[in-house]
């Protein structure tokens, strides 16, 4: 496994630990619940992503993941606690930046794993996506993913992006960073113009019974 | 592996993947995570069994599960825009199909891995159960399953059934066409007639504090 | 594997089954769901830590751990409907039997297959919290450890002391006793005198736009 991708994989734990402590702040959480929803958001992806490889679950050998998850829910406490107001979109732009970090690393270790560049894209988005997921069940928000906004989409455009960049023969650095980009500029983008798919009609009438 | 139950797994995915379409419609939601949804509900079920036994997980090896998946999703989507009213019913009747045809999966797969009689009722009873259950939960619908009408009951009768036949010496798809069609007119029995198992005395009162 | 650990497992099994029936009763599930609703809760945050560590899931190779979780939720249901009524108290009672059970248990298991102090503790704590998260998110309540009220903390403390009392020279049953009392009695604490870790500024605004 290639050396620096560990920390890619410190990042987005970190953005995703962060947008976490936001959620549970905007819940009026408190107590040690903060960290627990924080730990939740950022491991759970990964988690999810290294039990369907069948491979060690990525934090259980190295104690690192849980001191960056422990070091950016308190900053982010900390900061909270100072600024008096806090803005929505600071949440769904931590939550925009981890999804694309954690939507590079889990295809790239598919990838790695031998998994075929279809099944990688989907164990990418999986990887992005189940975080923030579980975070808005938990939570009982209605989740990021099943809005109407691009969201999934943009993992799945992203992780294109990664396969035709290797295979017009890019370096795997160059593959992530394009495939990073395109999914946070997509999403932010998303967020900025409301960018969606909309799939139904929205006439349809439905009856219940 | 028997050849022929790969594509029982594959039918089973996909009327799990109309249930989950059916209910993204039912809540209003749009964009690729209609597609997200569907595939939690088809494949979540079959992901835990797979995790618990310590397999392989079915779909990681297998892009075919994902392709069935989007067309079932696809055709759903087409039908439901030309279509202008959706009765509640079809969601129940889709979600039943792939209730039995998931139990019998488990079942068999958790047999054909080594686990006792008992043991792989409860697998199967999970697998059937699971993909649902996460589907209701995303979607903060109160889940099926812990509605009073028979639903995991289905399941274990289902079981049973596979179990009993195999024990008096027929075939495993003659166990296996026995335990599905047990479980399928038991569930859609419950839902016709409102079969229901009460546990509790309906006068009960609650004091919450 | 010590021998008697096993009865340990078996008891915050029991307990956590407790639990789970308790709160199937409050939210007025009836029918089969209860006895799954049970299950979840009993078996959700051991079968976590043997999937993250990689491990056989406990109940895979022994169905004994389903019989004492039928039984227990048999003789809950027999005395709800003996007793009319149910105060919420025995419900968080039994919850915290379980998380001191499940704590311990899930630390021991982590450190016998080698995991570092650290992990061992986030894992008894995962062990611990995840069977009633997961009750909790079903069921649609805000999840116990995210009040503000002391709970995950009462877990990672327990676990400080089983490490600090093997630190200096205790047996594993001694560690784990103390283990068991001070996550137990820390929780009932907490749960009596309304103990807290506030993290954020009560006075705090948030705009969400």
């Amino acid at each position: 496994m290639l050396y620096w991708l560990h920390w890619i994989d410190l990042a987005g734990v970190a953005v995703f630990a962060i947008a976490g402590t936001l959620m549970a702040y905007k819940k009026h959480m408190d107590g040690f619940g903060v960290v627990v929803l924080a730990s939740v958001t950022a491991v759970g992806g990964g988690t999810l992503r290294d039990m369907i490889l069948d491979l060690p679950v990525f934090w259980v050998q190295d104690p690192s993941f849980f001191y960056v998850i422990t070091a950016a829910a308190a900053v982010t406490i900390l900061w909270l606690r100072r600024k008096e107001t806090f803005p929505l979109k600071y949440l769904l732009f931590a939550d925009a930046i981890g999804l694309a970090f954690f939507n590079v690393m889990g295809l790239q270790k598919a990838l790695t794993y031998g998994a075929s560049p279809f099944i990688a894209i989907i164990l990418g988005t999986m990887t992005g996506v189940f975080g923030g997921l579980i975070r808005d069940v938990i939570c009982r928000e209605i989740p990021l993913v099943l809005k109407g906004e691009l969201y999934a989409t943009t993992c799945i455009l992203g992780g294109a992006g990664y396969i035709l960049c290797s295979t017009f023969g890019s370096s795997i650095p160059v593959a992530m960073f394009v495939a990073f980009s395109l999914t946070l500029s997509l999403r932010l983008a998303a967020m900025k113009w409301g960018w969606a798919l909309p799939v139904f009609n929205p006439h349809d009438k439905i009856t219940d019974e």
